[in-house]
């Protein structure tokens, strides 16, 4: 943390400075021109930083204060060098495979679950998407099926042979979602709904986060470190677009230069999903693709079977075949990054 | 609900989307120049408007799809052209009067708010505040006292005889923190936390719903309709800063538009927080009379006894003085819009 | 400047980032964790700065490179403590005074142009304003009637006895208005046209500079250094709105907070324009008043005679009533922050 | 255009929308629910769209006013559905071939760029960049060679045999840019520099175009569509990142889905610019392949020989030897799409 002074500032205003800096016990190192350094930023507790930062922009005489270190730890690169793998029976997000997860926005039947996991399954997706409880802007919007549709994502994966992911929106539902599903996945919305994270983070159940809407890259790391360090370490980063500049064309802009900056920065497994990152299906295609390539280590789509009877988010569903041809199209764009593609051997032997 | 077709589309195109329409039930108007309507948008069931709007975007030959109408109904001041008035132990939001709610960030000890309560209280501040339970970005922050501070709040607003707010952060603690304040607060980044929505929504308790840092005037109304459509009538809207394009200088984009936009469109009170609106406390007071002046119906100041030995958010807590010379000040803006101030005569009485 | 190097950095890495800093004839002084600071922040040349913190942050073993001062010296009040006052024909921006700018967005001829400044003048408006040249989204809008539309304003402003302002969009138009008009517009889309502001910082006419719709405080601080280091130094900001979270209520967010962040770390007059800030005229009136209490200097308003004839903008525009209606609400505000309004005698005693 | 009354509008006041529409010789057509439409939306004249909007919007009784066709036609795929191909020199955007723009961010001397052009050419690049005339938000920052730097460019785009493209500023300067260079490229800060689009259109030089940092596409399309309405058809698109959540990680925020948007939208071709787009080269190589991936028919790409000591940007150049590999990996992503990558054949023989 750096403090610069107002070019008059006062001896005592120096003084005070300096002071409020050692009551917390922090060396003070006083440079050239009026700035005030706190010795080796790494040092000062992170619990400390924004108290201290406010705590000092308040003082008389004081121009600007800086910090000069990230304020995550756990999820950041430079304390944890090499990549976390997450895997969830025998599915390794973060390692050289690129993971596939498809189904519908919403669990409507067991009718529909099941015809979109063996759709998804037979062109590659390992991980079988779909919501229970849905997180829905209007509360007239069908707000999905609750436990009965836990039950039945629990029993379509068991028969499919595919492993699970839903969403849960509250703390005392974790328990029961983790009972049903193999991964947690915290949506956008509760990005920083911090019972949520702390009972997430007490789980030992993998977690799905996705970046809130207007989330700094920070923010989100910080969302992580709740999970980290309430001992949760199976967690997977999904980016899937940030408010938009217009909503004319597309629901949110899909934010792929934070699959690099989060690879350099984190070392947590990063997931895209175009479909939310777009809204229109005509355009998941090229995301997907784009994701790829982008370094994304697993991707997210919706696929319905029936997308014009669909109970929400029909616009940005894939059908099954759309699916199954994006699927063949991503081979290329996997191999152009060296890296295999989720259910290649399966699909292969399936064509 | 307006489709205007590709100029090229063809007649069976066109009979699919007529087609899709009618299986809703709904009555289609076939335009000139390839455009078919929907009759009296207002009778298209809001729980279909946007899975209808999405279905139709879809189909072959479909240019553009537009809405046409408002997505809420009960928080819309068409469907309800009074102002809504909300009252607690004698506290009306609403009304005439321009009520101040203030106190501290977070609670951190009887004695810290006791003193804060006194303060504001004969500054004339009707309404106390003080956080329990504390969203925080970092995992590292200081989380607040939980109920042990719901507990000092109760003691501390029946001694100082001042009312309470304070948040609620998930829907398993709305009716603890219910029994210990007079009104609910959710915070930004819980507005769209919809279960918490539909539990308070189910409490006859007021709730004061923060408009999340990148929501839109429509999902901001959308979620206060989920405690409206759950039940709850006394609502109050709270502005209290939108992402900002950066952070250099203010914390968010207090947007006071907002204030004239709500009670154009609404019938519920609108409370602005200038504290949180631009996170610096020497902002607070410029931007405080420029919500009174914009037509909020109350404010919530934060005002800490000793800022420079706050546990959070010490740069935008003002000192009791400041907040004193404050209320003052803002005598002349509320005479200025033809409005009493919160605490006006015992404030004078007092001084 | 601080370099923080990351937890491995070895001892060449940083040998190569201080070997960096001294090419460039500053001094690096070493602190404890691998932190290096550049003394004397205020020192390091400003054409200095950017470049320097990228070469630094592309070294090898580099983790962050912070700026701690301030990219912006002229338009400072760190360096000019005390307020600018800018007056153009006996109207002072900036001193005690509330001026009033009013007038259409566009000319559209003699008549009309007449009529509104007769109109705006007797409610006491000092400054004149109306488009020639008319920056537009769509080419197929109406674009001004250029120097024709100059010499009208130059004639009215002459009969009616009021300043006037209009747009200059382009360099070599610079000379062509100023000989028509008093104070020289520079719109929020052109705040970035740098070979516009080279040659209206060479000029000695008043310049108002709109804040760009994405621009940051120190974005258009820079754009008023670039006119101030040019020589000029009667430049007005002012704040318009910016880019909006969506378009469904305002056509642009007005950033309020923007008036005492500015008068804070500037000293030069801020004018607020609630007129395009809003969109709306029904906002207009709030947003006026509001600004003033926040602590503008000035107000920018567009009155229209007929508005439902109007040939650009007539959603945002006052009629003549409108506008006198609100400058008698005006005068308890402006008495509120203890300042004259402009033509307030004027008005009084046509009234 | 749709106009919803309010619910309990009276008959007059619906006679005076039917009335205005009238007026500008349009049908009215009278719906149930008191909706009136405007029969044939494609038929009102697109200058008069804007404009009667506002005008029926402040009408007593209207509750919202929609439009509901696209405010650009000649930029629109609608009405040109095949896409257009720009050649120039030999070098075709938007056909097969995937083109790639390449060079320094500022022109600094005959050397400098002689190797950069060397560099880039032998490594695939077909054409070179490099600012004469460089826009920088700090009057203090280097400003670029100007006319010097455009004579040095003709001079080594002829030796080295590579076309040429060169940023254009001000409107007077579009000849003596046009005669310097093959294409003249309008910036993201000039996207709506009006005069500047007018005075390109009515060049036959191709014209780079790129998108403003808070452009939607409707506003980026329409800023097209003043270059196309004057005449110029040669026009390519630039998407070069937007303005970002926080700048703490990446400079802009780089919009991929704006390719296959625009793809599908308009006929135009699409080039991405990764450098600007995110400001770290780091990150430049994997937002190519994802550009690549999109859609994108071209990249424009900073190289500069020597970034430590370029004099502007240095943080987001490759090097020489970073572009030369990057070219080799995007051979395969270019592969996956289906298409050459620019100067393959040369890049194989070399090779």
């Amino acid at each position: 943390m750096v403090v610069v002074m107002q070019p008059g500032a006062t001896g005592a205003e120096i003084e005070l400075v300096c002071q409020t800096i050692e009551e917390h016990g922090l060396e003070v190192l006083r440079m050239p021109g009026n700035v005030m350094a706190i010795g080796i930023p790494s040092a000062i507790p992170p619990d400390l930083r924004d108290p201290l930062q406010q705590k000092l922009e308040i003082l008389p005489g004081v121009s600007k204060v800086t910090q000069v270190s990230r304020s995550y730890k756990l999820a950041s690169r430079e304390f944890h060098p090499s990549d976390t793998v997450v895997t969830v029976g025998g599915v390794s997000f973060g390692g050289p495979t690129i993971q596939v997860i498809a189904g519908p926005c919403s669990i409507e039947s067991y009718e529909q679950l099941k015809a979109a996991a063996t759709a998804v399954r037979s062109a590659g997706a390992t991980v079988l998407r779909g919501g229970a409880f849905k997180p829905r802007t209007s509360p007239y919007a069908f707000q999905g099926l609750a436990v009965e549709g836990l039950q039945i994502m629990k029993q379509v994966g068991e028969e499919v042979g595919i492993r699970t992911i839903s969403e849960v929106m509250s703390p005392e539902m974790v328990g029961v979602v983790a009972e049903h599903v193999d991964i947690l996945q915290i949506g956008a919305r509760s990005m920083q709904n911090f019972p949520l994270l702390i009972e997430a983070g007490k789980s030992d159940h993998p977690v799905m986060l996705k970046r809130g809407p207007s989330a700094t890259i920070d923010e989100f790391l910080l969302a992580a470190e709740y999970l980290l360090s309430h001992g949760n370490s199976k967690v997977l980063l999904c980016e899937r677009g940030v408010h938009p500049l217009d909503r004319g064309y597309t629901r949110n802009t899909l934010d792929l230069s934070a699959v690099p900056v989060l690879k350099h920065h984190s070392h947590l497994p990063v997931v895209v999903d175009p479909s939310h990152g777009t809204g229109f299906a005509r355009y998941v295609p090229a995301m997907s693709c784009a994701a790829v390539a982008a370094g994304a280590d697993a991707l997210m789509i919706e696929v319905h079977p029936d997308p014009r009877h669909a109970l929400s988010d029909a616009a940005q569903a894939l059908t099954s075949e759309g699916f199954a041809d994006l699927m063949k199209r991503l081979q290329a764009f996997a191999a152009a990054v060296g890296r295999p593609l989720s259910g290649t051997e399966r699909y292969a032997a399936a064509n």
